[in-house]
């Protein structure tokens, strides 16, 4: 079966990360969301991807090129993101007969898909509690009669999932769908205008469903995924190092003495680690890191060829590509009232709902020796941040703080 | 026998730790002072004790309950704190025959308590160098003659050490003493009168003394008790951790890989310590404490429930309850010209004595990351340290430096 | 055989390291340079050494005394630097039939100094890609015809290496040598007459040759000569200690657990080492020092008596006797651009050459906790920096940076 993947956009909430790179390219438990994303797809039965593609579509075609898994993967230019249905559009003349389409920046489980896999035509739902904020679905005899934008009087307490299957008549209404509201082409229209048609769509109940906003949302994923993984040592271990819980050690990676390691934790490839850092539950390194000595990280995200050399604290946070932190760089994680974390994001404060969130930090960044990187803070690719600095709030990318 | 102790007053000199407790309860070697005083007693064949209370009573009373190893324990309040005369007078009602009575603050020995329960009517006297500081006791035939307060011409180098054993006879000269020339009603003006009267006093002279006037003479108390501290592991220790000399570690408590202890030291219950951390000679940690990763304790007394998680040193200082240090928080305890250390209290420098001393620091303090604390700090209880602050002096309780 | 060894310049390119001590004392792979030529001497057959002293002398008499391996010492005063002839000049009433003459600070090799022994009269040359920066040796039929300063069109790529075995009539020419137009009286000149009346002078081409100007190049001495060195492990190793490749560990040295030492490093006596220290290749530490709780030590040269106790960085540096880093101090050591290091020396930008190079750091400076020093600065002797400041430049002998 075939999958159309939605992957054009930038994912804007989740800046300073997505300024090189698109949303779903973000890792989580050491692989990009959409990674994730087709592969349980592959272990559905799903054996051809396309997916469409915009914002720093580079990185994507780079990173999968033509397959993976066994599954062929096709790409398609949407050039601006005029929405669902145009998106899916885009993929006009690659589409077969019977697809599914959904969106690259949430992971839904192989169980929720394998159900969809099977069906002619459906729409995914999930059951929420506040389905008032979502598109509601209204469900009778298991077909949807209606779905409906935020209702003030939701008639079901379940949502569209954003994952439908469709058969390609679905292109006929794709071209007759007229902007909405909010200035898009949408699916939804499309799927209330061949309903009236009389087509038939089966709502089917999903369970499972890892979705992200803000950066501290990958946290979340990342503590949702590395809590199914196995063991698996492929690196050396040296004489001295604890491992504890379930830890994933790639290919090439070398654990110094000293180090103690409390799983669920996944490391990539050609990493040095130690000695003597501390590595705790619920963190995944990239590949080609170095976490070095007496470092401590816990429940983070260092994406890969980033170095976390000596003395440095890093917890609650997400770190770019190709990052260097200066001896005894620390991120803070906790306020001193230890109160609810709020972060600037595109000039609007956003309640994070957390206790615990470091900092956001892009591509690139350079940070001195004794820097401090302040609470929820979130730091543009390209910076660099002087010895003994301290900083907070939003630091533009490329710029320089002494 | 039974025995009143005087345990009512701040201890003033001793803030920013008695902001929040008086002074008896301050911890050395993991109980607080009182403790000590009242365990001697018991071994002396002390079965009552009672505590006239007053500043803070509450957390006296919430410690010791109404027992503490087989010894009936008594309160009385002592609302205003009207001299020493005043204090016992307030404790009349339950007054035996014939009993002691000494201070909470300051802690006598086994041996010396015991040649003192067995007089009927007795004032302990120490030997000193510098009589002329303190009240001097001039004794014939065994007897107490006079004390005489700081004397110009010391009759003898005997002091009183503020330790009796009275009949309940005194109470009749508690209830004539008269105001002090420094407006106090004072045990001593009593027992003048009761000497006068022909009632005798034998001197008994005392050996050990541990008496604590401003903070870092609590390091001196707690490094005389701990070098007489036999180890007694209860906790987990991992493989990989040292652990030499003598060391305690309570119930609960797990040494983590990589940590190094060189006792004497003794940690309480429930506490997490390491991995990789240092922890040197007189050191006392309190109950549900955590010493972090690669974190460095030296002759320092922590109070229960405080955590110092990552990178911190702590060298000679004293620290309260409840308190947080953020990553690479650090307490400088020697001046780079590695002078004598002096310290602001109450509006007043002190000299301490000492090269080596870093501060005393109130209850639940939380630090930023990378804060430092100079050489000689007094940090009250509730204050916040933000991160890279660098703090110096006097700080006031709940204020917020950053 | 007899060798004069010119020792009496500071080497003022080499400040702050020689506000203390002349050039020739400071250690590489910890012992003075001139105690490398002095023994390579020996190995090559030299039994008497005259040192020519000047500037700081005391440090080179105490150093070396009369006796080195078996090579008598002898000392001779210059009082002030008039050049090399005028040097040789000073040691005219100790110098044998035949003697060798060398600079003190720049160590040529056993092997070298074998075929030079084995001369009457020779001068020592070096090939150089860039002859027109030196004095460059015109030579026929392995004979000197001419040394020529500088030319700008070099009769061959061989230089004059300052080393040379003269007869005593090279004094003659010495006493006959006019001030050269830099003002000095110069050997290059004396020779030049010599040649002129007919004395023949071999060419004896050398191959190892270590120099140094400046502090950086100390650290690649230091590279050079710790490349070739064998393991020794004369002090203690705990157990839980990792000692990786070649370490040599001096007498009543103890390195403790949890530290992690690759090679090649050398440690002197009575040091005190870890715990859980991280000593990368490359780093001399002298004798008495103190190496920390959680520090780590990276291709850096630290001299005698120096502390550093605890969570300092110390990278490409070369630190002076005595110092005592705070808690925290650490030594930045790479630009943040990652760019070529340049540094302030007497007045001028020097180019270092290196993308790693942290600081030079005189005698006698003490750090306060969690300070930073900058890349490629230079802090005089007896420096007190406070606790969190950062540093950068260059700091003057005696001064106190808050």
């Amino acid at each position: 079966m075939q999958a159309v993947i939605l992957a054009a956009g930038e994912g804007t909430r989740m800046r300073p990360l997505t300024y090189t790179k698109p949303k779903v390219m973000l890792p989580v438990a050491n692989k990009p969301i959409l990674q994730h994303v087709i592969e349980n797809l592959a272990r559905a039965g799903v054996d051809e991807v396309v997916l469409v593609v915009g914002y720093r579509e580079d990185t994507v075609r780079e990173h999968f090129g033509d397959e993976l898994e066994g599954v062929r993967i096709k790409y398609v230019r949407q050039t601006k993101q005029l929405g669902t249905a145009h998106a899916l559009l885009s993929a006009k003349h690659l589409l077969d007969d019977r697809f599914m389409m959904l969106n690259g920046d949430a992971i839904v489980f192989e169980d929720d898909l394998k159900h969809l896999v099977r069906e002619k035509s459906a729409i995914a739902v999930r059951e929420v509690s506040n389905p008032q904020d979502f598109g509601v679905v209204d469900v009778e005899n298991n077909s949807v009669k209606e779905i409906i934008e935020k209702p003030e009087n939701p008639p079901s307490n379940l949502i569209n999932a954003g994952i439908y299957v469709f058969t390609r008549e679905i292109v006929n209404y794709l071209e007759k769908t007229p902007l909405s509201v909010r200035g898009e082409y949408e699916i939804t229209d499309s799927i209330t205008m061949a309903i009236a048609d009389g087509f038939e769509f089966k709502a089917v109940r999903i369970e499972g469903w890892i979705d992200v906003g803000y950066p501290w949302d990958l946290l979340k994923a990342n503590e949702t995924l590395l809590s199914h993984v196995e063991s698996k040592i492929e690196g050396e271990v040296e004489d001295g190092a604890v491992i504890k819980g379930n830890v994933v050690i790639g290919e090439g990676t070398v654990i110094m003495a000293g180090s103690y390691i409390v799983g669920p934790v996944v490391i990539g490839q050609n990493c040095r680690i130690g000695p003597n850092c501390y590595i705790r539950p619920y963190t995944a390194i990239g590949d080609n890191c170095h976490i070095g000595n007496a470092v401590e990280v816990k429940n983070s995200i260092i994406m890969s060829s980033t170095k976390v050399p000596h003395f440095n604290y890093i917890g609650d946070s997400v770190i770019g590509e190709n990052c260097n932190f200066g001896a005894g760089t620390k991120i803070a994680n906790l306020r001193l009232d230890e109160g609810e974390i709020a972060v600037n994001v595109k000039g609007r404060v956003v309640i994070t709902g957390r206790k615990k969130f470091g900092a956001a930090i892009g591509d690139n960044v350079k940070t001195g020796i004794n820097a401090s990187i302040n609470v929820g803070t979130l730091i543009g690719n390209n910076v660099f941040i002087g010895p003994g600095a301290v900083v907070d709030g939003v630091v533009e990318p490329n710029s320089k703080v002494y």
